[in-house]
């Protein structure tokens, strides 16, 4: 029996209108889907595609332990792997659903990892948050000759600051509770002006402010721009 | 009577199947389009769009002098952001076409730096290269705490450098004829082995290869991504 394929699947940011026709096909003709969701609580890739869900698919939850660290997800994975590969094994195609895109940040690495070597496995890109932010901000990311860094704000302060230095424009992914350490990187490159802050882009609930008018607490999914012009395509 | 809306759409890298719901929607109800084209020649933002063109759409074709610098370039957008007023002074919305996505690296922001002040606009974000080429490659970008940086190959060999010492993952954009600088400059910093070329990504005629089977001369359209380890979701 020739195997199934397993497919990542690009969903968007998070409006159901950002997924593309691609992903949308195949999302509807895969008999299994799988998709990584809290511990307890709603999937996010899943929420993002549900209204373009036939309602007959196999589901594979791949529940996150909430605080386990990195030994308790590996094996939420093992287990989800195993299960994935059942299916691949009689021939039924799975769709690994990832919000944004599969291979920026993605979970979609953890089955990648420990699948791509055997089984086919194709990677359908999506948009992700690193361009849905600047098109809900309104200002343009990269332009001509800049350099363009995405760094996550849970590295150290001495590494954030080290990198930052000198780009002509950056996203800080991964904010978080790191947003006191990164307030402070940025006011000290000089940075702090030409900051926005973007939580949830593209959502019912977005949330876009200056950095100076962020929120004290910050959720997992939302980003810093950062541009050292002001008006980056000029 | 009220304004049209300018919308900049993110049509992806290539295959038409990797444009957004939202993106075709808005696509298909403009009246009118814009895109650049080469001074004689098709225009590739349209080629990609045109399977999903109704047909009765008025289109304004932004010629790109080929050798002209930036002065014969920014009156060739300095007239077409007058064509583009008049019909948004008409009520009448227009479609800028933009491969990839439109804030990222891209031509839209010609007319978003003539017209924004003064008309409402609408950016929808999308698939870009960046991520098209590691989905095509099949290798993920960028996972856990690395930085991923964008970078053009048309900057100096020094700042390349520079800017490429030490970090996780990169994206060197722009590639053209700058081939053989990057060739030396990747080669200085020991990054060859885990360098790889990629050319049109998700077109009829992708291309991909080691950095070192890459072809000599490379179209503008091109990219070489870069890990410093081999196994980046590793």
């Amino acid at each position: 029996m020739a195997q199934g394929t397993l497919y990542g699947l690009g969903v968007g940011p998070g409006d159901p209108e950002l997924i593309t026709l691609k992903a949308l096909r195949i999302l509807k003709s895969c008999p299994v889907l799988a998709y990584p969701a809290p511990e307890a609580g709603d999937s996010l890739a899943r929420a993002i595609a549900a209204t373009h869900l036939p309602g007959n698919q196999e589901e594979i939850v791949i529940r996150m332990p909430l605080d386990g660290g990195r030994g308790p997800m590996e094996a939420a994975y093992d287990r989800a792997a195993t299960t994935v590969a059942a299916h691949l094994d009689e021939g039924r195609d799975v769709a690994a659903l990832c919000e944004g895109d599969p291979f920026f940040y993605g979970s979609f690495m953890y089955l990648f990892g420990r699948l791509a070597a055997s089984y086919p496995v194709e990677v359908v890109p999506g948009v992700s948050s690193l361009l849905a932010g600047p098109a809900a901000l309104g200002t343009p990311l990269a332009a001509h000759d800049d350099t363009l860094l995405v760094i996550p704000a849970t590295l150290p302060e001495e590494t954030l600051r080290a990198r930052l230095e000198g780009v002509d424009a950056a996203v800080i992914i991964k904010v978080g509770r790191h947003l006191d350490k990164l307030r402070r990187t940025l006011d000290g490159l000089g940075l702090t002006a030409n900051a926005h802050y973007i939580e949830h882009a593209t959502m019912a609930d977005e949330r876009i402010s200056s950095l100076a008018d962020a929120p004290s607490r910050a959720p997992y999914f939302s980003l810093v721009v950062v541009h050292r012009r002001g008006e980056a395509w000029k």
